[in-house]
Parts: C-alpha cells; sequence; structure tokens
C-alpha cells in the first residue's frame, strides 16, 4: 500500500490550494490529492458555460499544475478513511496517511418546493455531464425560470437570456436581489440592469410550487401567479458536503459543516478540513457564517495546507469578499454591508462617493464608480465596502478588502496612499476610497459637533 | 482687508486637496484658494493632450468643487507674506490669514546641456498656452527628441507618435527606461512595447548638446551620434517650487523644498505645506526622498489640511504608488523595487507570480498579468509591490499599496482575503498578491531548511 505525507480530497478550489501550499511549505513531503473528477469545473465559471463559453470544458481548472509542483493526482472515490491505522479506501485502492485535509465542497442547497424532482428541473451540480445536458437542453428551451436572485442567479440568467431563450425569469424571495451582500441602492441598479437586458425579475416572491406532469410546465409563485416555464434552475446557495466526514465520526457544526477551528484542523488532530465542507466563522464577532465562496476556500487552504506538520497559520474568520458582473457593470463587496453591520449590532457611519476611474474623465474607457464604505461609528473602524463600476471594481474590492483586513481606521484610509495614473485609475483628488473616507469623517466630525 | 481662517495658495493636487480637507476638517471655517492660473491642468494628464485629447482645454480640474465645498477662489499672483501682521500680498491686494498652506507645486527639472534654451526645446511647463503653442508646433514637426526616459517621457513620446510625428526618439542616461522606479525586467517590457509602436529609444546615451542655430535642428549623444530634431522635449524630472518660501524666510531643505515636519508644518508654525514644493522623507527609513507625484501631494494636502487647527495626523512618509501605461500595456508601483530595497540596505526575497485576470482565460477580456513582491529578508515585511499587465493594473497596485502601508508581512499577505469574479479577476488559486507572497514564502522555507 503507497504511503503519503499529506493526502488531500477534493481537487477544486480548496484541495488543489492545500496540496499547493503544502507542497510550498512541506517540499520534502510526498502529496496525493484524490478526487472523484476526470475533470475539475471552475466553480464561478459555471454561470459562463451557457452563455459566453461554448461548453462545459471551457471552463476548467488546468491540471498541469500537478505535474509542475509534484504533486499526485488520483481520480478515485473516497469510500472510507480508517482514523486509527491512518488509511484511506478509495473505489480503487488504499493510500496510508500520515496527515489528511478534506476539500470535499458543497452541494446545491434544494428547496423543500413541492415538484422540485420534476425533469426540468436544475441545480448547479459541478458534474460536467450533468451540466452538458443542461446546456443541451436549454439550446431548445423558450421559457426558463431562476429560482433566487444571487449572484449565480442572476449571472445564470443573464447568460441564458444573452445565449438566446426568449422569455427568462428570476424570482428572490427577499426584497431585492443580492440583498444578502449589498445595501439596497446596490442591489436595484443591479436588477435596473438585468432588466433593461430583458429579464423579468420578482422579488419579494417565494415559489409555493414547481407544477406540471414528469416535465416542468411552470411554477407557483405566493401571490397565485403562474410563470410558464419549460426550465427552472435552482439557484438558492449551498450546502456543506460533509458525507465523508460524517461517515468517519468528525465533529459537525451548526451549519452542516466540518468543525474546526482557526488553524482549520477538525476535531481529529490529523484531519484537516477547508472550503465549502468546512463550518465557517465570520471576521466580525466571530460568529457562525454561512457564506461559501471559492475564495474563501482557497484562504482555509492556505491555512491548512501549511498547518499539517505544525501550526503556522490561523484564519481571523471570513470577510467574505466577492464580486459579480452582468455586463458592464460590476459589483464587488468586502464585508459587512451597512444592513449587515446594524443587525450585527454595530452603530455604523457610512459614506458613498462616485468618481470616475480616468483622469481627465474624457479619456478612453472612463467609467463612474461608487464606493460605499461603513465603519463603525465607535470604532471609526472600516467593517466593509461596496462598489459599482465597470471591470475595475475587481481590484477595488481587494484594496477595500486589505483595509478590512488590517483593521484600518477611517483616518488612517484617509491617508491612503493611492497610485493613480490618467488612463487607469481614478484622479489622486478624487481616489474613491480616500474620499469615501473622508466622507465618512466629516459626518464624524458634525456628529462631534453636535453632541 | 478681507481675513480667512484659511487661505491656500496654489491650486493644483495639493493645494485644491487641502482646501477640500480643511473644509471637511472645519466647517465653520473660511477658507480661500488663491492661484495664479485662470484653468488647472490635470499634471498627469499633460502628456495626453498631445495625442489622446484635442486640446490643454480637455485636461483641466473642475472647478465645481469650489461652489459645491464652500471654498472661495481668487485667481490672482501671490506677492509677498507678512508673517508678523499674518497677511497675504497678492498683485491685486492683500488677505488676512490665521493659517496658510502652501501649495506652489513645481517645476520642470532644466538640463546643464548646452543648446537647451534654444527655439524648439520644450519642458513640460504647466501653462495653458506654453502646451497650446507647443501642440502646434507639434502639429508640423518631423523628428521630435525626448530627452529622459521617465514616465513623463514615455508617455509623451508615445503620444506624439500616436498623433503622426514621423521620428519619435526617447534619449534616457540610465541603462533602461523607467529604471527609477521598476527592475529591468519590467523596464525592458515597456521598452519593447515602445519600438513594437514605433519609438526609437537610445537608453544608457547621455545628450551632450542640443544643436543648431536660433532654432534647434538635432541632439548630440557621447558617443558622437546626431539625432535631428525639429523639437526636443526635456522630460528629466521636476524640482520644487519654493520661490515663496525663500521669499518669505522658510526653512528650504536637502532637494530645494520647504523643510516640514510629519504634521506638514513649516518653521512658521501657521504656514503649512504640501505636494512637489514641499520636502519629503521616505516611507522606508525615513530618509530624504526625491519622489515628486500628484498622488503624495493629495496624501499630504490630506495631512496638513486636517492640522491647520490642531495636529490630527502625520504622515509616515512618501511610499511611492504609480502607473503608468503605454497601449494596452500598464506598469504600476508601490513602494521599493528590488535595486531600490538594496541600495536602501535592506537584504530581500522576491518572487514573481503571473497569472491571468479572467477566469477561465477564455473569457473576454483576459490579460496576463506579472506581479513581483519584494520582502525584507530579515522581517518579513512588505517593502514593495511592481505589477504588469492591462488597466487593472492600476487597483492592484493600490491594493499592494494597502499592504505596504500596514508594513504586512509575506505570511499576512498569504491571509489576505481576495475576492474574484471569473469577468473582473484572477481565479482564487491563481490570485497573483497571494501568489507571489507564497512564493516568496517557499524561498524563506528553502533558505531556513538551507541554515
Amino acid at each position: 500500500m503507497e504511503k503519503y505525507d499529506v493526502i488531500v480530497v477534493g481537487g477544486s478550489a480548496a484541495g488543489l490550494t492545500a496540496a499547493q501550499t503544502a507542497r510550498r511549505h512541506y517540499p520534502d513531503k510526498q502529496v496525493l490529492v484524490i478526487r472523484k473528477e476526470e475533470k475539475v469545473l471552475i466553480p464561478c465559471g459555471i454561470p459562463y458555460i451557457f452563455g459566453s463559453l461554448e461548453s462545459p470544458l471551457d471552463d476548467l481548472i488546468p491540471d498541469g499544475v500537478y505535474e509542475k509542483m509534484k504533486i499526485d493526482l488520483r481520480i478515485e472515490r473516497v469510500i472510507d478513511v480508517d482514523r486509527k491505522e491512518k488509511i484511506i479506501k478509495t473505489d480503487k485502492g488504499s493510500f496510508g496517511y500520515d496527515k489528511l485535509i478534506i476539500g470535499t465542497g458543497s452541494y446545491p442547497a434544494m428547496p423543500p418546493t413541492p415538484g422540485h424532482d420534476k425533469d426540468g428541473v436544475y441545480a448547479i451540480i459541478k458534474e460536467i455531464p450533468y451540466l452538458t445536458e443542461m446546456q443541451k437542453r436549454l439550446k431548445s428551451a423558450k421559457n426558463v425560470v431562476v429560482i433566487g436572485g444571487g449572484f449565480i442567479g442572476i449571472e445564470i440568467s443573464d447568460e441564458i437570456k444573452k445565449s438566446g431563450v426568449e422569455n427568462v425569469s428570476v424570482v428572490e424571495i427577499e426584497e431585492h436581489c443580492l440583498s444578502q451582500s449589498y445595501d439596497d441602492d446596490f442591489c436595484v441598479e443591479m436588477e435596473e440592469q438585468l432588466r433593461s437586458r430583458g429579464i423579468v425579475i420578482y422579488t419579494g416572491s417565494k415559489i409555493v410550487s414547481i407544477d406540471g406532469g414528469e416535465q416542468v410546465e411552470s411554477v407557483t409563485l405566493a401571490d397565485g401567479k403562474k410563470i410558464v416555464a419549460d426550465i427552472v434552475i435552482l439557484g438558492i446557495g449551498a450546502v456543506a458536503n460533509a458525507d465523508l466526514a460524517k461517515k468517519i465520526g468528525l465533529r459537525i457544526g451548526l451549519t452542516g459543516g466540518i468543525v474546526v477551528d482557526r488553524a482549520m484542523r477538525t476535531s481529529d488532530a490529523n484531519i484537516f478540513a477547508c472550503g465549502d465542507c468546512a463550518e465557517k466563522v465570520s471576521f466580525f464577532g466571530g460568529n457562525s457564517s454561512a457564506l461559501r465562496l471559492a475564495s474563501i476556500a482557497t484562504l482555509e487552504a492556505r491555512v491548512a495546507g501549511a498547518n499539517v506538520f505544525g501550526i503556522k497559520r490561523e484564519t481571523p474568520g471570513t470577510i467574505g469578499v466577492w464580486g459579480t458582473a452582468v455586463g458592464n457593470l460590476a459589483l464587488g463587496t468586502a464585508g459587512l454591508t451597512e444592513k449587515m453591520a446594524k443587525a450585527h449590532g454595530y452603530k455604523v457611519i457610512s459614506a458613498v462617493n462616485e468618481s470616475i476611474n480616468r483622469h481627465p474623465g474624457k479619456l478612453s474607457g472612463a467609467a463612474n464608480v461608487k464606493i460605499k464604505l461603513v465603519f463603525g461609528a465607535n470604532s471609526g473602524i472600516l467593517l466593509g465596502g461596496q462598489v459599482r463600476g465597470d471591470a475595475s471594481v475587481g481590484e477595488i474590492m481587494n484594496a477595500i478588502s486589505a483595509c478590512v483586513q488590517n483593521r484600518m481606521t477611517a483616518e488612517q484610509i484617509a491617508m491612503f496612499q493611492s497610485g493613480t495614473h490618467p488612463m487607469i485609475t481614478a484622479s489622486p483628488i478624487a481616489y474613491g476610497i480616500v474620499n469615501a473616507a473622508e466622507a465618512a469623517i466629516s459626518k464624524m466630525v458634525e456628529a462631534k459637533d453636535r453632541s
């Protein structure tokens, strides 16, 4: 039986990153990844299979890194783990391990709605044959209903519309699409963008049944309205795939994920877990967090991979940083929105800045970028930021994430040393992150003058 | 005689930002800006006047903010200051002040080269009539030589070439263009980009004379080579305009700027200075810095403006963050290059990461982005970062700047919580800042194993 120093179960964002990190930190150790998929999909790229890309095969995580980094790879199904003997059993054989990292990911959440098992109802299952069949069915579809107006829901609806489907509707149970991650004004801008691209949106709307015979024919909303549907797509979130962990008796947490400490150790000191399959705590207050994102998975994997032979890193908890884009409109968020911060019990001061991301604004490629920063009113510390604009949103949200992660105050952000250039950023006078912080400080000054 | 609580001399990046900051922090105070220009040019936009824009009038800092923020504006020339009586004298009258902020900017540096005063030799003087005339002359020029391959030199040469001038040459005294701000491999990529766009580059070349009669006809290099020139443009840097400060007896520093403390106070406690006219210290070690950038000016202005009625802020010194772009190639830098860090006396560990800024890479708009991070080998602290790529470089350099400013270690950056999205960033597995930090940590691990 082959024996490895480190075995990683799962080859997506968490598993691959954990293996790479272990390799980097322990160059002399033998590292093996066992995954069940012949080829692995880029999870966040799945919506784009249905419009911008040709097929699921255009959306793969490249495997070249395995050879390059001397990480062994087996395509096998893990059946069981003998924790006492430290042996992994797969459908094809057994491997001894010293340290084990579990990165088994998530399943799409399924609603309790009657009819969700009808033919023509799809969830976003990260498997190539499933998505290939779904893509084929969509080519002849006329009426598609997407349940859930989160980022997967809106991205997939736009891609399907772009690909030529006549009627695409999104049904969202909350007051606004994306309301878990953005304050209302940002959500409204995205809804307007979707509507302008021909997508019908129902917000504050619950689906009570998915109707039809064997094949789906329509969905019914709580207010009685029926929407015709050849295809229904479920985009209501993800739940941890902790099947293996449960089977082998690891502790499971409140949200159904594998319980881990800040070093990503499970209840077995030789087994680590990371990514969607692991329980998460928030960066803000340390409470349980249900957020599941590939970027969080890679952070946790960098912690787990570095720690297998002695703790080097501890996660400070999940900030929650991610973007979404529809056409030329992108949104980004890092940390808490104003709504979320208040729900967390913070007293907040927030401020918004809008500026053009070229200077002068007549230069080509100029777009208006809106930045909202939310500060704790008592501490002055940045709790989160939201951005609306063009593709530059991606790295602006990362600059904001760096500020959140360092728990910078408004005063410290006002002293941010930005770099600027006419062709690629806003002017230094108008630089958004700094000016939003200064606007928040103005409010703090006013509040102090008043008291 | 009118009396103001705060008078700012100068209306460019430093002056305008200082006035805005004073207004925000002291809403009840009267703030006046006195500037000599009817309209103020965006300094970094000047190269684009000669190609991408139509005229200098397309490159103006908008004046709307004065009314919006209730800042008074006078277009007058400041002649003198009576520091004892606290009175400013202009060519049109006098104003009393309580606090004074000087933001008089810089002059272009002039080389000692014989012939630099010939007709047809231009410096980048930030005045509309001057630049308008220069633009007119360039329209009929066939041979332009740009002296200095810094960012202004390369940007202006590309714009002039784009506008249709047949022969454009850049002469740079150092081994590479941009070598003050980038390590050689980055400089070489920009040189290749310039050459591919038809610009002739002479590096390691000193100009010994600018030749001709009254009108410039050619330049002569140290190796004897002559380059024909109808127009010569000097882009060799900027020197502080401290004329007023000298006249009124403020202390002047090593690089010719007004001496200020970390609160931006001059040797007169009621007078502050900021921007190109002020002396600067480096964020790294606190030594004198000759770097003059609009982004530094605005940082200093946010310090000066906030401090006029009591110290609230102190600058940690100049990081030096800026970008440049030629066609679809952009470079960004924050902090020290490897070369500079070594010259500063640091033992360094650096690492490079290249990745595609979309995922999958087949999505439209994908570009390869290279990131180099330079860490102090003893401390593990980030000293600087360089980026090469498309327009996304602008905000990536700002994310790196946030890491520098917070003196983050490689380990902390490896724990960076990036936000990602297929259409606007690299994948979370490949995210550049994080992976460059991890690559540096690998080197640190290896170095430790060896010792």
